[in-house]
């Protein structure tokens, strides 16, 4: 009956940015449907950075899989079914599952997590800021104990001309997570 | 010690139809491992029309990947693990991963999900009725409030010959969900 | 703000080996990179067999997916996200995504179960112990009710000579799961 009662009440916010620098080689656009334009059987792995929500430091990168749906023409763009995760260095990770919309910020499954993250639950907005290389993402958690003061510094708005302080873009080390994922 | 009362206790269940109306090109199946039978190495991403128990009211779709584990000559049938989601229009989605079987029913995991569906968690039969056309799913759903009444009219008795109702099946909009996915 | 009380305070250990004993086709390196070093594109699906920790009892297998990520030459070795389930027979699966380093320890995140996994949350430690062939994992779930006698053996510490016991590795009624998963 009282179910809100024996659930974590508390939800915590954590803002990222995703940054394709196009220095990973990713993503790799699979063409498995063999067809000309995107369709169902293509497959895009990739893995990008990922800096806080104030930039001021780098934390990791995001890896996983794309898998394209659907072309939508009428949309210009394309609905991808994606599972991948989030790295935070020695913090652990979070893995998630869900839609991405080429035209559209959505929200995404938080499925599980590693480390500071182990238990999480909860779900996570994506909004894209340029197409396909910076995207914001503000995570909403449960089940895990506060975040540590690193990663909760106040977001940058999200704007298509963020970047990343120099010195997280440089990985210098005042300015990058413990043992950030690279 | 007192382990069950920390959880919520209420399950609910929530029963839909995955329907292929052979109108979405899906699945594709990626013969990758280069093989005549269905092998290790295969891959098939697939999308299908998810339509309520009742078969009253079209709901979405369905979206995600489909692993060849195992070709089981003497089952006549294929192992598969399949990661997908179930989506509901405004209502969010939710995202599964687990054992689909040609041959058997299964169960699969309900790994996370967004919208109404964020943080649940709980576990979903799947009942093929007609391979790989007509399938009928019945999750169990925890740690979310209360589901709206629409997602909630008796389910029909699943069977091959099950049909959405052509009010449905054409998207008429007092038979879909608000802003259903397709 | 008492957000420790609401949850399932118990963790409970689960130990498994995961062994490749190379009669299933597995893995399928998909080089789908058309590169001639591992590169992102990869994708690695697999599935092997599973002991339980004191290597007495054939539980089942493993199935899923391993993307490629990243060849890191440094470390001699490989990034993979890794999306799979570990299947226990008639007691059900486990799902899990993370890391996978071919040079490093990790831990992944369970995603959810079913059967007696059913709403499972929590994280695994994965050792390897001779690449890509035997593999120990420790388990931490929450969420679910005492897990059985015959997965909770003491496990036999690992290390890369470890073999399963002839009478689990035949197969031998006494020393399967009930309906154990191959």
């Amino acid at each position: 009956e009282h179910q809100e009662t024996s659930k974590p009440a508390k939800v915590q916010e954590l803002s990222v940015y995703e940054i394709n620098e196009r220095d990973r080689g990713s993503p790799a656009y699979l063409r498995l449907s063999q067809k000309s334009t995107n369709s169902l059987g293509d497959l895009v792995p990739f893995s990008n950075k990922l800096y806080s929500g104030n930039l001021e430091k780098r934390l990791g990168i995001t890896s996983g899989l794309c898998i394209l749906i659907q072309h939508e023409p009428e949309k210009k763009g394309d609905r991808y079914e994606a599972i991948y995760s989030f790295y935070f260095g020695d913090y652990g990770h979070i893995a998630v599952q869900g839609p991405y919309l080429t035209y559209q910020d959505t929200y995404l499954a938080v499925t599980g997590g590693s480390g500071i993250f182990e238990g999480v639950s909860g779900q996570v907005k994506l909004q894209q800021l340029v197409f396909p290389f910076k995207l914001f993402y503000t995570f909403y958690l449960k089940g895990i104990p506060d975040l540590p003061a690193d990663l909760l510094g106040k977001p940058v708005e999200p704007s298509p001309s963020v970047e990343p302080s120099p010195a997280a873009k440089a990985t210098e080390s005042h300015a990058c997570l413990p043992n950030f994922t690279n």
